[in-house]
This record gives structure tokens, sequence and C-alpha cells, in this order.
């Protein structure tokens, strides 16, 4: 059973609760304007479905709502933000601006994060830079899932890259995907429920190909690509947990590991397009390659969607219309709220 | 019948015959190089095989040898090089070379690339970083192969992505990998020889799988993870081709087109890993990633190979013993060289 919540009341509903934890109220809508982002763009995982976990994360003391985050090195085109073990929302929410910043001054800007924690949806700071005639290249290490390609040991994270590209009369394009076939959660699903899962997703402890949910939640989740994907993902990590100094591929914990900090780097990248054309022009060529595929033969005569588009719309219409949550999500949300003598959330 | 071919014979071949046809002996050897370096790696497709394309493009007034290249803007932390229709190995050395300069200045350089040809393997380029304990990121686009998500049309390349990462005593990591399955030529070798192809390979004029060559070559490459290989090729299109005014999405030409210029664009950036912390501290962290993931148990007992690791292994053996090349291969190549009244490749 689901019903609808407008992005006001649950936006109210999450700054009470990570106040509670001791999030400041300089950072809670920033916070919330994240879970909100995924829950408005589709990506259910990582909205407020998540706030528990990240309120257990502050009360067993493995996350710092209160870190005093700082730039340790800051020159140039580039920085590294010591996140402190704080709010990765927080942390990259700061990143992306500084990369902004930084772009502007110098035409490309790159800012590494360190001990840092789960950040939400990376499209969420990709996207900040849309507005500045910017793209956003934005990417996170994440909890071990997946085999390095060739082994049975899933050291890699699903690793996600984020591209943002503004356009003119069009809508951004933009790109948020994983660098594993499926997300792990739909494997999870797919065991809870019974069902079977397609060829192609997972394979089991020895390596095998599996469509047997369980054994694939023993093994490994497969890379796109094969070797491909693996890559990718190995370099994900090496820019955002290596590079920033935060943890070695395979150190990251789950939001739900409790036994320490996460130590989740991250990477942003923001690219002044004004720098190689004026930005009137660049957004209009955008426009033109979006109208080009628009306008391609359809396969089996199905919508043509760009990146992106189909959450912008989704977006759009639960701006309008509310998110539809579960009333299970909802009653979990409403014991948090009761433990901090907090108004349901109804 | 393959024989074997030190570098040397075949880099003094090259600079014969490409000089014969105008290009300037200050970038002839960077022209045979990267020729070599991917028949060094093993990737035959963008070896000395291509030598006739690239001499036939001149022939036909396409391709411009003596082309004055300029940096049309030069900035910061960013420029974009006009290659003036000049060789792509050309314009993306010092493409490259630029890239890295800014790197040293502002800690990230990022140089796009217009009105440039085929350039060979990306990975060539992006390895010019290690030496200066930077990370190399490049990218091409290419000739249309592949159909965006959803449509019939290829209006997309296999637009490659490569990365280095330097290490320490380990090889360093370099990945080079395009966002299709595999190569187009894969798919034409099948249909010379009349072998199917494996499913997920190729899909036919109406969008669906096949494993006959010959219907896959009238249909389109499959992406890496279906949406996902998709939207990141439209990225790299956006970086390579859209942000340097190259040309849009769809339009590049192949190598052996020779209509007109092939409107390539490239995407260069380097990124100092000193800015983020000590340059031996990184690559003592990215030899211990190796060593952990050497260290994994292997897949059916096999060898576990980091990105770039079997190129770097085949490169010294063929520097040692030679390069093999197809008795065809060289007779093609001495067709051309009689051409030019230049000694044969024996």
């Amino acid at each position: 059973m689901e019903s609808l919540y407008s992005v006001d009341r649950l936006r109210s509903f999450i700054v009470r609760v990570i106040e509670s934890v001791g999030l400041s109220g300089d950072f809670s809508p920033v916070f919330a304007d994240c879970l909100i982002a995924a829950d408005l763009r589709g990506v259910k995982s990582h909205g407020i479905v998540r706030l528990p976990a990240y309120v257990q994360r502050v009360e067993t003391g493995v996350m710092t709502p209160s870190a005093a985050m700082q730039f340790s090195r800051d020159e140039g085109a580039t920085a590294l933000l010591d996140a402190a073990n704080g709010f990765g929302q927080v942390a990259g929410q700061r990143a992306m601006s500084r990369a902004i910043e930084k772009a502007r001054t110098h035409g490309a800007g790159i800012v590494a994060v360190r001990n840092s924690n789960h950040f939400g949806i990376a499209s969420f700071y990709a996207m900040q830079a849309l507005d500045q005639d910017m793209i956003g290249i934005v990417s996170t290490n994440s909890s071990p899932a997946m085999n390095p390609y060739g082994t049975l040991a899933p050291l890699l994270g699903t690793n996600p890259i984020a591209i943002a590209v503004p356009a003119g009369a069009e809508k951004p394009i933009v790109l948020d995907m994983s660098t594993s076939v499926v997300a792990r959660g739909k494997i999870r699903h797919a065991a809870l429920t019974g069902s079977p899962i397609p060829e192609g997703w997972a394979t089991d402890a020895e390596g095998r190909p599996t469509t047997d949910p369980r054994e694939a939640l023993k093994g490994s989740l497969e890379p796109i690509g094969g070797v491909k994907g693996s890559g990718l993902s190995l370099m994900v990590d090496i820019l955002c947990g290596v590079l920033s100094d935060s943890c070695l591929t395979g150190d990251v914990k789950t939001i739900v590991d409790t036994s320490g900090p996460a130590r989740t780097g991250h990477f942003f990248c923001a690219l002044d397009v004004s720098r190689f054309m004026p930005s009137q022009n660049f957004k209009k060529s955008v426009d033109a390659v979006i109208r080009r595929i628009k306008g391609l033969p359809a396969r089996d005569g199905g919508r043509i969607a760009l990146p992106g588009e189909i959450e912008y719309d989704l977006a759009e219409k639960r701006r309008r219309e509310g998110i539809p949550l579960d009333a299970a999500v909802v009653e979990t949300l409403n014991v948090v709220a009761k433990h901090y003598d907090i108004g349901r959330l109804e």
C-alpha cells in the first residue's frame, strides 16, 4: 500500500529527524534534498528509505554529524576535502561547490574527498554544475560487491559514475550509472520474493553464472561488459579512494555496517564549457544532438529517451503529485520519529 | 604465414612511408610510435595494418599532412587545439603534452581537440602521463557503429576511454576500452570466415539480437551494459566532438571514408597526483591495490591480470622478439612502398 507525500512534507520530516541526531541546520537541508532528489528521480534505494540507516550510523558513533570538514589541500584547479567522517551529502555539496568555483577561475576544477560516508546519488552533485553552464562529473567508491575480473572475491564496489551536461531548450543529459549490470538491491529483492534473476546479473561463489538470487548473494554482481566494467570500477576506486588517501580497494564499509567509519572516497569534476566555446553555442549543439537522437527510428516503436530524461520527467510529476511511499517504509520512519519525539509522517 | 619484424625495422619503414606523403620529420616518429605501440600491445587493428589507410587519406586530399595546428583557446587549466585536419597522432601527442604542462602548473589539465583524424590507440596518449606521476584520461569519438539505446540507427561510435594510473614497483594500470562489447573488426572478420558470432555482440537492422555476422554488419554493435554503455558512449562523444565544436554525434567519418575530412574530436586530461598526496605514497597504494587483487582466489585457477597487464607483458616480449605480421599485410605494405619507391619491408 503506497501513499503520496509532498516534497515539502518529506523535507521537513527528514530535516527534523536528522537534526535530532545532531546535524546542524546549516546542513540538514542539503541532506534532505539529496534523499528527496533520489525519490523524485525514482531511485528509491537512495531515498528516504535510507534515513534510518544514516540515523543508526550516527547513534552507533561510527559517523560524526558535527564533523569539522576541511580542505587539507587546495591549490590551483584541485583540492582535497577531508570529510572527517561526516555526512557524505555535506561533503559532496561542499566539494562540488569548490570544484565549480575552481572551474570558474581555472576552466576546470577537480576535488577529491576522503574519510566520507555514503553520499546518496552521484547525479545530485553532478547536476549542481548545470546552472553554471558547466559539465559535472562525479564518482564515489562503495562497499565490495563485485569480483575484480578473473577473481572470486567481491573486492570492488558498484562504483557509480555520473555525468551531467547542460542543454539549451532541451532537458540536460544526466547519466548516472553503476559499473555493475544491476544493483545488489535488485538481487536482495528477488531473494525475498523467491523469484529467479535473469542470466547475466550475477555469479555464484564459484564464479559461475546463476539465476538463483540466494547463490548470487554469496557471489558477485556482474560488471557491465565483463573485463571492461571491472576495469572501470577499479579506476573509479582509484580516483575516489586511493587518490584521496581514504582507503584501499575493498575497505569501504556498507551503510549498515556499524563496525567502524565507512571511509568512503569521492571524486568531483566541473568543467566550464565557455573555455572551449560560447556556452550558448555548446547548449545549442547539445540540443541538436538530443533532437537528432530522438528523431531516429525507435526500436519496437518504443520511446527514445536520453540519459536522465525519464528521471527528469518522473521528478516533475512527483514534484506536482507527491512521492509514493510504501506503508511499511512510512512505519519504519515513524518508529524513528517516535524515538526522537518528532511528529509522525502522515 | 606470419614473420617477426623488429620495432626498429617497422619504425623506419613507417617513417619513410609517411614522410613520402608529406608528414614532416618532426612528427613522423610519433606517428610511427603510435602505430607500433598498438602492434606491441596486441591491438593489431590499430597498428601498421592501418598505414595504407592513412596514406590514402592524404593522397585523396581529405587529410592534411602539413596541417598548421594551433591552440585556438589556451587559458588556465584548459585548452582547445584545432588540428586543422592533420594527423590525429600529431594532435594527440601535442594535446596530451599540453594537458601535462597544465597539470604541472594547475594540478589538472584538460585539452579538447577539434578537426582531427583517427589517432590510433587512446592509451598511447594516456600513458604519456605515467612518467610524470600523473593520471592520464583520454577519449576520442569515432565513426557511427552503435545505436543510441532504444533506436535503430548506429549514430554512436565505439568511443573508447583510456585511463592510465602510475604504480611504484608494479606495472602501471592502463585501462583502454571501447564502449561497445566488441570492435566492429571482429564482426567483419567473422563475416569473412563465415563463422557465427556469440550472442550479445550485435543486433541486426531491426534491433534483434543476431549471431549472423552479415546481419550484424547491417545493424549495430551492442554497447556494454545496454543503456549504460550507450550513455557512456554519448558522453564521450559530447566531451570529444561537441565540446570541441568538431562535429555532432554521428558525423565522424571512418578512416576509409575518403569523401571528406573525418572531423574527429578528442579529449585529454592529466591529473597531478602530488596535488592530493605525495606521489610516492600514491604509487605505493596503487601497488598495494594491485597486490591485493592478485592475491585473491582466481576463477577457474586462471591468471589474474590488472587492466593493461597482458598488453604490457606482450609489449615486452615483442620488443625483444619482434612483432608478428601476416605475409598478406606485409604484401599490402610493400605495394605502398613500391609506389613511393621506398625499400621493401622484408
